[in-house]
């Protein structure tokens, strides 16, 4: 027997365009890791009849429902009111949480507008939820064979409430069967390549299961076992991980959720070797993708964002003859902004990039796409150009960046 | 009468929390522009019991129906064979489609895995859908009174084959009624009190409909209106606007999808003025952001991602006596990094950030979460230091990346 749990999120924010919704993703993992079985994620707006429609659908087929969203002070927020309706009696004001929420405002200093009264309402044999970073509470209502909890949608909000509240009723449920999950990172084959490699273990209903995801240009092999207890669901997945390994040889380049910037910082943390960039066209980004890993001071030297010729010239000491003679995009520049930036950081590696990213600035020789990248190490730059196809400025960046960590995790870090 | 639309996402790396459903937000905008009203998003994992539930279901109820993924070459990739079951039929091969893919392939020096050859079966009574870029064609099929459309979920093809393939036969439907959005985005006061101030608007059935939506410190007013026409749509729209215009007064400081970096960016090019960053703890964020703005090569000079206090003594010319006085994470160190990016990248002005991301380098003094800005403009520096709470690495530095916008659109730009 498994546990079956549904994610909804509302708001017409969600449906038309406006967010994207990443709370449902990030529940899903938290309710499967104490081990219910996440089936669906529903979302829909603010609209009453398909809000209803939603939350007694998933009712009648889930055991757990978690709802975010549609709890805020304003009039389109509407979970509470709908889910009184479903359950055929009118909200009742809880003054416990009006309390909280006055004394929470007037705390920081803000007014208490009347329209925050609204969201101390519960519907019938609802129990509120405490939300202790915010002024919207939850609530935890029984419909039907089901339990929902409604959470607000912000975030911060949200995870704190599922932390404190959903987490400990679901893992005193009986019945639950927990699962682990363990992931192979892959670089190199195409997609069908890898499934081919792997195919023995992509068999339907296969315990643990084990499935591809392509993203930015990296595979993952997900395994994803089950089993009545967390320890004996984490040995299964661990002994698929092994025997895919050998199958993987040297495509694999990390396990877990590590990704890409944490798996060259690793590298370099542990050959105890430090690194630079300097930026034309990636803008910062390899900088900020670095910065986010933890504890990266020990491998990050910093990084210079040359966006303007002058600070190429000023800053990296790029030469304005190899400027004026090769333009801005190209190797001997790229080789050049490696080799300043290695030195005045003082790094052992530096690698540079500058290219067009468009959506102007680009000529027949030089199409929007071109970027020249150039890495500097003890003694030897090495500089090579790549034609990333011109589909939006934010894709050539993403590829540009995917490049350098490509290379990072590739090249040699002796001698 | 209106023609409604649901889309569905396949894939159990998007139910399991291993990637990020993008492709559904994007198709809403792109259908509710040509007409459609869309009403739910239903994400679900490979299992070919829940697909089918799923699919049924929504043909049930919509006219349109768009599902992404699914499509692979691998055996995790189901939509084909769960909608021939649901038409009752085997799956069709067709001919023309594997040619394509093996032509796609050779054409790039690829191998012709015999994988692929599963991409080119249909179900019954569907027509294939080209894929320019890659090699999973879709698929069209009618279930029921809706119409299905298959695609696959790489963001890249499903857009290119909804431009080429969706939306013109969806455009020829009759009884079609467009939408016109308009967005007018906020900064200042609370929820609540802005939906206070615009609460006349925000009635149930009124249209345009009017909404605000909460994400990263910013509040946008959304306004939608639907009518027979895309043109009568948008006067709706823009008479809306002009109606709550007075009301918002200085909090409006944008419209449209304009996020905070485009703004400033606006800001700066309007005002003649140049910007460069000195960037600790934001690690490069300030200017992957604003490089991500097309044309902002007019306004920005530069940024350095100073990590190491011996780039902040060596490139921002920060004194060491300075550091050692006071800890990189001060005022006065701030002061210094803004005052020796403004001189160095030849800037206008120029904002730096010291700060403590966490989780390690925390103390009672300074407590993660700890940040020092500085402004540099002609003739003046000024620091300030905010205390965000310690809510995760991320989220400290995307809360310091919101004050530097906040301040660079409300600092005046003059003299």
């Amino acid at each position: 027997m498994t546990l079956r749990a549904e994610i909804l999120a509302f708001g017409d924010e969600l449906l038309h365009g406006a967010l994207l919704d990443t709370n449902s993703k990030w529940l899903a993992g938290q309710l499967e890791a104490v081990g219910l079985t996440v089936e669906r994620f529903t979302v829909t707006g603010d609209d009453p009849t398909l809000v209803r429609a939603v939350i007694a659908e998933a009712c009648a087929r889930a055991d757990v429902v978690v709802a975010t969203g549609g709890l805020g002070p304003t009039l389109d927020d509407r979970t509470r009111d709908v889910v009184a309706e479903l359950l055929g009696g009118p909200l009742e004001f809880h003054a416990p949480s009006w309390e909280r929420t006055r004394a929470w405002l007037s705390q920081r200093g803000r007014p208490v507008p009347e329209s925050n009264r609204r969201q101390a309402m519960l519907p019938p044999g609802g129990t509120a939820l405490d939300n202790p970073v915010g002024t919207a509470p939850g609530f935890r209502v029984r419909i039907g064979r089901a339990t929902l909890f409604a959470l607000p949608g912000v975030p911060r909000e949200m995870q704190q409430m599922l932390r404190d509240h959903v987490l400990p009723f679901v893992a005193a449920l009986p019945g639950l069967m927990p699962t682990a999950q363990s992931w192979l990172r892959v670089l190199g084959p195409s997609e069908a390549a890898l499934g081919e490699r792997i195919e023995p273990f992509m068999v339907p209903g296969r315990n643990p299961a084990v499935g591809i995801t392509a993203s930015g240009g990296l595979l993952t092999v997900r395994i994803v076992a089950s089993a009545p207890s967390r320890a004996d669901a984490e040995s299964l997945c661990h002994a698929t991980a092994a025997d895919l390994r050998p199958l993987l040889g040297e495509w694999l380049f990390a396990e877990g959720t590590t990704e890409l910037p944490e798996a060259v910082a690793a590298r370099f943390a542990l050959a105890r070797r430090t690194l630079a960039f300097a930026e034309s066209c990636t803008g910062g980004a390899l900088a900020d993708r670095l910065v986010a890993v933890p504890g990266v001071s020990a491998v990050f030297r910093g990084g210079l964002v040359a966006y303007h010729d002058d600070a190429k010239r000023q800053l990296l000491g790029v030469p304005a003859l190899l400027l004026a003679a090769h333009g801005a995009v190209s190797e001997p520049v790229a080789a050049a902004m490696a080799a300043g930036a290695r030195e005045r950081f003082g790094a052992d590696v530096a690698v540079a990039t500058t290219g067009i990213a468009g959506p102007d600035g680009g000529s027949p020789q030089k199409p929007v796409g071109t970027v020249c990248f150039a890495l500097a190490r003890p003694g030897a730059v090495r500089a090579w150009t790549v034609r990333i196809a011109d589909l939006g400025r934010a894709f050539v960046r993403d590829r540009a960046v995917f490049e350098v960590w490509r290379t990072l995790l590739q090249e040699p870090l002796d001698g």
